[in-house]
């Protein structure tokens, strides 16, 4: 079952009092009379990450993933919850210390802090992380404008890439190696953002699953198609370079997930500011396409305005 | 390792900022500028709960539980996130459908909402709840004061009892079975309590882990020590009935957990108050006993004032 049909059938209902609960269907929970944001999110091994040989490296992943779905609606995460189900290996002393120390700096690179939590005993390991932050107003999913162009921050494929050298399936030098994984398991996500995203975007949403699939959750439930130019999607230099060697298709890198960047719309009179927060706060921030009307079929498009078929769209939760 | 040690050792240096986060050692988050309150807790199967067979009376078990940990410090809940590790057969559509029935009762019933969530694969069954309140002030552990009377709301035992008869170690006519395990599946829980208990209670806990374990809990740091009296231990008509048909000691069933009681303690000068919410309001408030001077030992003794050993003082978490 899909992750969307699981959520229509059985629990949309039972928030349907809530406004701020946006149907299920939105990445965070809002409550504006009390300018409380809620994200839950749960991380299982094997499934969101491959093992728990590096805990440490683990812990930096899956407090991102977490604090990167309030950063991308222009909130910032303040407290986690943090709640651990795993066996006494996982959860040795050594192992201990070293998910403490990681989540020390990640508290002094995020300013978030450790506000509670649970530890249970289990021979499956995960984690299920709650974040909160307070704001007046946040960025919504499905409020993209026809002809908003489209946004994203940072770079795409890193992290793919990471995954790909930890799976065995790509063979790479050290110094590139350790910089893909690295990519993995520290995204590079974007809290200064936060502070002017609320400036320009109309809606938001950041990308775990794919570029592809995210923008599609981006305006789902909106009457719109979006056309992107490969070309004009950001990449790293290093991730250019090994494409360019092994001869791969810049197409199959970009929309395979765990990036924890921001996608976004605006609208085309917010080019200059845009272009100046970028600029005056050392943001990279991309456009990559259009919003347009549903007539037109989504599509990514090559240097030849040509439709190119994607393999892999990302990740869509089935259960 | 002691949940406590866990706690000390590796986590709490990471909440020293946030004095709302009480050195992560009382039952919840208190963010007092914010009115905020947050409890986190995971059960799994096996070890919170025997099995999945009766989801409906699970869900009800740990949303319970859950919300809990609010009302026992005085705070209403109001929104819950729900975050479950399963697989195909434990979230088949049936079960689904049967989830949803229960959470949609037990939101009626104690006026929550479901805000969010997340749903994974994972050949373990769990779920991670998030409870959140709002409240300008909440009832913290550790504020006992010498000479204060010690309470409990209710009942105890009877989910014990219920325990018993599912696990088989007990055998009872079908009438005082299904009486037994609707305690623990659906522990009668003091919603009504909340708007009360900061007229008087000093300090509070829930009983989650038995009468004894979490008595210590509540004093834990502070130089105090607490006598009970067995006699005085509210027990339902129907577990007294089977205690004395079996011939079985009420002492070794008051205390080993899933009461989801409230347990407080309120100077003796709120007798007359908590006498007169007790009977306005048909909230069942005991007198159990009383808190010392820590030069007298902690104590459950008889109807000769004798000091009783008990066999099983609760669960303490370990790891």
């Amino acid at each position: 079952m899909h992750e969307f049909e699981l959520i229509k059938n059985y629990f949309q209902k039972l928030s349907k009092r809530i406004p701020g609960a946006l149907n299920l269907n939105d990445d965070v929970f809002f409550d504006k009379k009390n300018r409380l944001v809620v994200s839950v999110d749960t991380y299982t091994e094997g499934n969101h990450f491959k093992d728990f040989k590096k805990p440490d490296l683990v812990i930096k992943k899956i407090i991102r993933a977490s604090i990167s779905d309030l950063i991308c609606k222009g909130v910032k995460p303040k407290y986690y919850f943090i709640s651990g189900s795993g066996n006494k290996k996982s959860f040795s002393k050594v192992n201990l210390s070293r998910i403490s120390k990681s989540l020390s700096q990640e508290q002094n690179k995020y300013k978030i802090f450790l506000c509670g939590g649970d530890t249970v005993f289990s021979n499956k390991l995960s984690f299920t992380i709650t974040s909160i932050g307070f704001a007046k107003d946040i960025i919504f999913r499905n409020k993209a404008k026809i002809n908003d162009d489209i946004y994203v921050s940072g770079n795409l494929g890193d992290s793919y890439l990471g995954l790909l050298v930890l799976e065995n399936k790509i063979k790479l030098n050290n110094l590139l190696n350790r910089y893909f994984t690295n990519q993995y398991y520290m995204p590079s996500i974007q809290l200064k953002l936060t502070s002017y995203l609320k400036n320009f975007a109309n809606t938001a949403i950041d990308i775990s699953d794919g570029l592809l699939a995210d923008l599609f959750k981006m305006i789902n439930s909106q009457k719109l198609s979006y056309k992107i130019y490969l070309k004009d999607i950001p990449i790293s230099d290093k991730l250019k370079k090994t494409l360019d060697q092994k001869k791969l298709s810049k197409i199959d890198y970009i929309s395979n997930g765990d990036d924890y960047q921001v996608l976004f719309t605006a609208s085309k009179s917010k080019r200059g500011v845009i272009k100046r927060i970028s600029t005056n706060y050392r943001i990279k921030l991309t456009k990559i396409g259009i919003i347009q009307n549903v007539a037109k079929k989504s599509s990514i498009v090559d240097h030849n305005d040509k439709e190119i078929k994607l393999k892999n769209k990302g990740y869509f939760h089935q259960f």
